[in-house]
C-alpha cells in the first residue's frame, strides 16, 4: 500500500519567491490528505499533478496565515470546478468562522458537503478513523493554539501464500486465515494453520507532523517510534533565543526531539526566510540525528 | 509626472498556472495604488520589483475571492516586515470583518495604522482626495456589490519658461505665474503675463478600472473620455449568454463600452480559464474599438 508524503511548501511566514508556505499531501492508496494550506497551495497541487478533486481530508494545524491562507481560495475553487463529493476539514476553533464569513459576503453556496471538526489543542485526541489509517492530534507549544497530526496506518490482514493454498479450500476460509485464525476440523484439530498458509501483515507505518512548536518534551511519548517525523526547524543555533521567544524550534532541537522520541527518520522544514540556503540546517541537525532530511518542495518521500 | 499601470493578474477565478487573479498597481510619481488583490499578489509585487513597503493605498472592488484573497496575507506580511507607515484601504462592506476575524484568531496586532473606508456600491462617490489625483467609485453591475475606481489626475500648475524669466523677478512671484495669474504693477497694468512666461499645464489624465460587470450603460457618462479604460472581458461572443447570466462581459461588450464612452484606449482582462489563448479577445474587441489592448501580466502601460 502506498503511504507517501509530498512537500508543497518548506518556508515560513515571510514571503520569498523560492520557498512556499506550509502545505503537505499524504497519499495513502487512493486517498489524499492535505496538511496545512498556505497561500497558493492550490497552485502547488496543480504544479505537482495532484488532482485537487481527489482530496477528501484537510487538516489545519493553527491559524497563523502561512498555514491556512490558501484554504478558502482552495475550497472556492473546488466549488467552481463542480465538486459534489464530501470534504472533511479538521482545524482549530475559529476556522469555521473565518470560512463562513467569507462565503457569506461572496454569496458562495457550496455544491459539496463540507464537514468541519474542531481540534482540541490541549490533549491528544483521535480525530479520524479511516479504514486504512487513524489520525490523532498532537498538542504543540506555539504562540496560539496549535496541533500536529499523527497518522498511524492500521494493522493490515496477513497475506495468503497463493502457492500453498490447497485447490479445494473453500474461498470462504481465506478470510479466516488472513485474520490469523486456524481452520479446524469437527474435532477441533488444526486442518490449516494460519501460520503455514499466510505471511505476516507488514508492520503498520506512522507519520507525525509537528509544526509550529517550541521544543516540546510533552509529545515525546505520543510520537515515540514513528517511522517519519516532520518537525519544524525555523532557525539555526545562532537564533536559538529568538526561536524560543517566538515559540519555534532550531534544527538541533528538532533533531534532539527525533533522538528522544526514537523515530525512524526526521524531516525538517519551515525554514526562516533569513537563511538563503538550507545546507546548515542539515549539518546542525545531522550532528545530533544522522537520519535527518530536508523538506524539499515537490519531492515525495515514502513513509 | 509618471502615471502608469502595471498588470499583476489577467485571469478570472478558476486557478490556472499561466494567469493570475486580478491585481494591478497604479504608480503616480512616487505613490503606489494597488487595485484588487487576488491570491498571491504579494508574490507578484516581489516578482515585478514593486517594493510592497511603498504601497499606501489599496482599493478592493468586491468580495469575490479572485479579487481579494491575497489581501490578508499581504497585510500580514507588511506587518512582519516591520511596516509602521499608515495604510489606507477602500473596499466593500464586509471586508473589515473578514480582516479582523482573521487577525483576531491569529492574535495579530498590526504595527502600522490601517485605515478602512467602506465603498458605496450604489452611486459614484469621491473616495479619496490625494494631492495629485482623485479617486471615485464607479457602481458596477455584478452578482454581488461591486465598484470600479476612477482615477483623475488633478490639474497641475503651469510650467515656468525658465529662459524667459527676468533675472530680477522675485521668486515669490513664480507661484503667481504658475497659477496662471499675471503680475501687475501699482497701477494695475500687466508687468508679466502668465501667458507669456509659462506653458500650459499638461492635460490631466484619467484611468477607469471596471471589473467585474455586466455591460453597464449606467457608467458611460461617468467614465466618458478617460484616457485608459480597463474593462473586464471574461468571455468571447460564443459565451455571451453565460456571460450575461454570471454578470460578466464579453470582449465585444467591453469594446462597445469604450466606443460609447469615447475613451482613449481600452485594456481588457479577466479572461476565463476556458480560453487557452487570448488572441481572439483582441480580434473581437478590435473589430468594434481598434484601440484595444490585452492586459498582460508584468507589463506596464503609460496612462
Amino acid at each position: 500500500m502506498t503511504f507517501n508524503l509530498t512537500i508543497l511548501g518548506s518556508g515560513s511566514a515571510t514571503p520569498v519567491l523560492d520557498r512556499h508556505t506550509t502545505a503537505q499531501v499524504v497519499t495513502l492508496e487512493g486517498d489524499y490528505f492535505l496538511i496545512d494550506c498556505g497561500e497558493g497551495t492550490q497552485y502547488r497541487l496543480i504544479e505537482n499533478h495532484l488532482r485537487p478533486g481527489r482530496l477528501k481530508y484537510i487538516f489545519i494545524s493553527h491559524l497563523h496565515g502561512d498555514h491556512y491562507f490558501g484554504l478558502v481560495p482552495f475550497l472556492s475553487s473546488l466549488n467552481l470546478s463542480g465538486r459534489t463529493d464530501d470534504l472533511w476539514l479538521f482545524g482549530p476553533r475559529g476556522l469555521w468562522e473565518i470560512i463562513t464569513v467569507q462565503f457569506r459576503y461572496s454569496d458562495t453556496k457550496l455544491n459539496y458537503p463540507l464537514h468541519f471538526q474542531e481540534t482540541d489543542p490541549h490533549q491528544p485526541t483521535l480525530l479520524f478513523d479511516h479504514p486504512n489509517v487513524t489520525v490523532e492530534t498532537i498538542p504543540l507549544q506555539h504562540r496560539i493554539d496549535c496541533t500536529g497530526f499523527l497518522f498511524r496506518e492500521k494493522m493490515r490482514k496477513r497475506k495468503l501464500i497463493a502457492d500453498k493454498i490447497p485447490a479445494d479450500l473453500p474461498v470462504s476460509f481465506y478470510r479466516h486465515l488472513k485474520d490469523g485464525n486456524d481452520i479446524l476440523d469437527d474435532l477441533g484439530q488444526v486442518l490449516y494453520s494460519a501460520e503455514d498458509y499466510t505471511l505476516p501483515a507488514p508492520r503498520p507505518r506512522s507519520y507525525a507532523f509537528c509544526s509550529d512548536t517550541r521544543y516540546n518534551e510533552a509529545m515525546f511519548d505520543q510520537i515515540r517510534g514513528v517511522d517519519l517525523l516532520y518537525h519544524e526547524a525555523s532557525f539555526l543555533d545562532d537564533m536559538e533565543a529568538l526561536s524560543e521567544k517566538y515559540f519555534h524550534s532550531t534544527a538541533r532541537q528538532a533533531a534532539l526531539t527525533a533522538v528522544q522520541a526514537e523515530v525512524g527518520r526526521l524531516m525538517i522544514g519551515h525554514f526562516s526566510s533569513r537563511y538563503k540556503t538550507t545546507d546548515e540546517f542539515l549539518v546542525q541537525a545531522r550532528s545530533v540525528f544522522p537520519e535527518t532530511y530536508l523538506a524539499i518542495e515537490g519531492e515525495t518521500t515514502e513513509i
